[in-house]
């Protein structure tokens, strides 16, 4: 259990599910852009889905480094038919993508980010391409000292490298660097290469439910950025 | 010259002479911590000016991908005893190197960023380390949407890999990232690559000189950020 005592250099954040809320968001999008006739939030759902299977290709070595709005279209592109919605025209489909880099933020998230902020450092560790990160920090205003993502790394998480990287750009050792996700897969990974690690739950990540209550393993278990932000005294 | 019709996306800004003041924060830091005795502005004046050749060495593939600290720290070894501080001990010659992330911003910058952030994606394209140019931005408060340097690209400006890497990582074209800086030479090499320039004249970089009044070859030409931000009528 985390004592407060190590003192931590850098908070590094998983972003899709953990600081933003992506499936309220692509959900709305898609309802704006197809129109009523399409199951929004089942598309979502589906989208988000295909997620880990379309990175797992590039992880294994089967296809090269491709950045994540590449593989959200070729998702896209795959799902839009069993939804009604093969008809899609090309402008349609790119705005869909970009739908992922103007995610709005949950209620907690800035006002945490913002005293976090003050007293470390904060980076964004997420498998979101520089630029998708980029756009939806302004659209969120998540006031990052550094937008850190496994494109930097050519590698996405759960990979070491991804963690690895991380620890090495900020100058730091994994000890003082503290992982921040919604996702026990996460930060299982990041605690193999020595970050430590903070538990937040999200319980409406996947609409009606979210990841379990708590990580048993993890430095630190809360329920809101803000909940964090009081557990390291900021 | 630059009309204003292009439309940027972002702005890339050279830090070291561009944003903040290197040889006044350099000097304080030595005179503080190695006393009267060592004349402070020549050591700073002596170490920027082994700032390139170390990097050539790098960039010549003379020796691996070696971040600015580590340039920084062995150049600071060869000079001090010059300087009559070859006692120097290790803590000291530690702290001089971190002289370098705490440069003070000159007075314009921080407002100018301000105003060019709410319009643009403002982001460092720095031959500084990432975990320096994070130091640097919460000390002087500098709003970076993103911390660009190329240690990201293992490869030093002004060679093309730390353009295109920006470029890329922006998810822009050429035409339309902004390179910002006040060097002749930098804004020349961004311009090969497809970039626009911006000239900023910084008349006290190295004390009583800085680079030309102007770069011909520059879309725009200022004396501040501020006056960068006027002319992109942020």
């Amino acid at each position: 259990m985390f004592t407060g005592v190590i003192e931590v250099r850098a908070l590094v954040f998983d972003v899709f599910g953990t600081v933003v809320d992506w499936r309220s968001g692509v959900a709305a999008e898609a309802a704006r852009l197809l129109g009523p006739a399409v199951d929004a939030p089942a598309l979502a759902d589906a989208w988000r889905g295909a997620y880990l299977p379309s990175m797992e290709r590039v992880r294994r070595g089967e296809i090269g480094w491709t950045g994540l709005d590449a593989l959200h279209r070729a998702s896209l592109d795959e799902l839009l038919p069993g939804f009604g919605a093969g008809d899609a025209d090309e402008a349609t489909r790119h705005e869909l993508v970009l739908a992922w880099h103007r995610l709005d933020p949950w209620p907690d998230s800035v006002a945490g980010l913002t005293r976090l902020k003050a007293r470390h450092v904060i980076a964004s560790l997420s498998n979101g391409n520089v630029a998708l990160l980029v756009d939806m920090a302004k659209h969120g205003g998540l006031p990052w000292d550094a937008v850190l993502s496994a494109e930097l790394f050519g590698h996405y998480k759960p990979d070491p490298e991804a963690y690895d990287g991380a620890v090495r750009l900020l100058g730091a050792t994994p000890e003082r660097v503290l992982m921040v996700a919604a996702h026990v897969d996460d930060l299982a990974a990041a605690r193999a290469r020595g970050l430590r690690t903070a538990y937040v739950h999200r319980p409406t990540e996947f609409g009606t439910h979210g990841g379990p209550e708590k990580d048993p393993e993890a430095d630190l278990n809360v329920r809101s950025l803000e909940e964090l932000a009081d557990a390291l005294h900021c």
